[in-house]
């Protein structure tokens, strides 16, 4: 033991337990985890290979899968939060040198461009403005001009509220002999979702959105054109701890020592899933549209413009334009300060120019609806 | 909504609330968490943009200076677990070519240089057996053979339970013009650690072990010497999720949004600090020799014997020889199923030939040593 140093203590706080405030979370995400999901949580964790930890692996990849729709072997949490699953997507299948394209409509869009250029790969891009979506023939045209290795689309923007249709994407994705890797960070849970019959060969996601369970723990899937191409790689993966060669042989049959999971949020995720199966993913998705429709109405009657077209709004966030003359920022802080409510304001283009309101997982509640719209007025001086 | 498609519910588990066994984590990590922090970490979420949060975030920057001993501005903990720190530390630093020397006297080394040549590293090697630990004269000659960029060297390799001296090494490092980067993942909190006076210039460690605290938030550092390599970087940093240009925008005055953290863990690893500090780092160091030199005493008593010269060893994590004769693994699955205490086996070149016992954070006391010694006669047939 080193004795001749004196111990510097500037920095040493001396706090008080934890306290922070009780906020009803209506913004872009986190949402709200649901109480049970907290309670699973809080138990004491044991070790990343006891066999009881290792069972709940294993309960979460068949609960991914089934929540996803997808038959896919290779579908597992990743250690961190929904940009890490995002990063992980992007590295595991990319390759120097693969041409990507990437669907760009919103903020998401261009951080898988940030993403797949760090991996070395020759990134093209397609455009919308923010809120609108891709046509089939939009992407066909992209396809026969940039020929890529992977098609990369967000199905849920979490920047603008617009929910990218994917039926017969993946179709497409095979006529040009490229993979579909698909952003459903927004969407798992609370948005139609068929992997399989669409053909989406990666997706990625979060736990703290519509699967209503803290963030940290986040949902990553590899289908068989996917593993095949990890198969084919001529260099290691870029990225020692997202690098699904050596993650699939923890979550695999091996069971080999890789890195320490976030043990108790594994704990949450499997108890979050848990309870999504127990409702029905069907039911959710239900709960989640006939919440939404009801904010819809709400915001309309009280005058306020919706910025994404109805028939491609997503039901687990909402786009709602700021009226002119109003301080977008001042609401938003009143709200949280006042009123313990969060909502976003806009990213990117949109900064400025939208409020985003969440309603997920958990918190897609008629009640959570009605306690924004109680409060709504007074901070718009509306009466 | 698309309804033509059927859902496939083979994956839909229904499953019961969480059950799993209350373990003593004596292994290599995790540790048992302090029951207050589990009790923080069960705090509702807020925003990863919430006035409070940013509070905290202040708040685990300054007690984690306290507890490295640094003055460091770019102190933070990153959204994943130690693994992701030690990926951070390396992408941040290292640019395709640059020369890293790693000192490998065990698994950790190895890992470091894996890590680093997926950065593009010339990587260059200096070895010791593993339980072993390099002096100050043979660091130089390899500092004058290879003349690296920068020197890793793992402070308390967790597969050995060694603990490499580091007085005098960040001399070295600014004579031979290099940075130093410190693995601290099995020391910080348990084990004497002075960061600044020591010159080392960047460090990364986990939350699960010294401080007590579930895994999943992990500390990294910078110092002024990492960061002006970081500003003269030609390329971005080869990893997002981890890009502390990034990053160092979302824990500094701008707050600009990166990704969503973990905010359940940084209350935990806040709690945790937050008890640390209120102990006092040195004498959470000195409790934790304390215990493990009762732990030593007692099972050389018990007529075992210990891997590691006693001046090299960790007070955190103790490797302990398996008897000729005895079936390592059946004794631990023994400990694990009947006495629901853990304890490691052997990792990469000590598979088979060690336990390993730890003794951190929350679990450094005597009542989890004499639990183990209670248990330990019966799984070795002794009297």
């Amino acid at each position: 033991m080193t004795q001749t140093l004196s111990i510097d203590s500037s920095e040493r706080l001396q706090l008080s337990p934890l306290m922070v405030p009780s906020r009803l979370l209506l913004g872009p995400g986190p949402s709200n985890a649901h109480p049970a999901v907290l309670q699973a949580m809080n138990t004491p964790p044991v070790g990343h290979l006891d066999p009881a930890f290792l069972k709940l692996m294993d309960e979460i990849q068949s609960l991914l899968r089934y929540v996803w729709q997808t038959k896919n072997q290779l579908t597992i949490a990743v250690s961190g939060t929904g940009s890490a699953a995002m990063e992980a997507a992007i590295a595991n299948v990319t390759e120097p040198g693969d041409v990507v394209l990437v669907g760009v409509a919103g903020y998401f869009g261009n951080r898988l461009v940030d993403m797949a250029s760090r991996y070395g790969a020759d990134v093209r891009t397609i455009k919308k403005p923010w809120g609108q979506v891709f046509s089939l023939d939009e992407l066909r045209t992209a396809l026969e001009t940039y020929r890529p290795t992977i098609l990369a689309l967000v199905h849920a923007e979490t920047s603008t509220g617009a929910r990218q249709p994917l039926e017969g994407v993946g179709d497409l994705c095979r006529e040009f002999g490229c993979l579909l890797l698909i952003d459903t960070v927004t969407s798992l849970g609370g948005v139609p979702l068929y992997l399989d019959a669409w053909g989406v060969d990666i997706a990625y996601s979060c736990s703290q959105k519509g699967l209503g369970c803290p963030p940290g723990a986040s949902p990553l899937t590899l289908g068989p054109r996917a593993i095949e191409k990890l198969h084919q790689r001529q260099t290691k993966v870029a990225n020692w701890y997202l690098d699904m060669m050596l993650l699939s042989k923890y979550w695999g049959e091996e069971r080999t020592y890789h890195h320490t999971a976030p043990i108790n949020l594994y704990y949450a995720l499997r108890e979050a899933l848990r309870l999504l199966a127990q409702e029905g993913i069907e039911n959710s998705w239900q709960r989640h549209q006939k919440n939404a429709e009801y904010l819809w109405e709400k915001l309309e009657d009280f005058g306020l413009t919706l910025h994404v077209e109805k028939q491609f709004r997503l039901p687990t966030l909402t786009t709602v334009r700021i009226p002119e003359g109003v301080d977008g920022k001042a609401v938003a802080r009143q709200l949280l300060n006042e009123y313990d409510v969060e909502i976003g304001g806009g990213l990117g283009e949109l900064a400025g120019q939208v409020w985003r309101i969440g309603l997920m997982g958990f918190n897609s509640r008629k009640e959570s609806v009605d306690q924004l719209l109680q409060v709504l007025p007074q901070v718009l001086h509306k009466p």
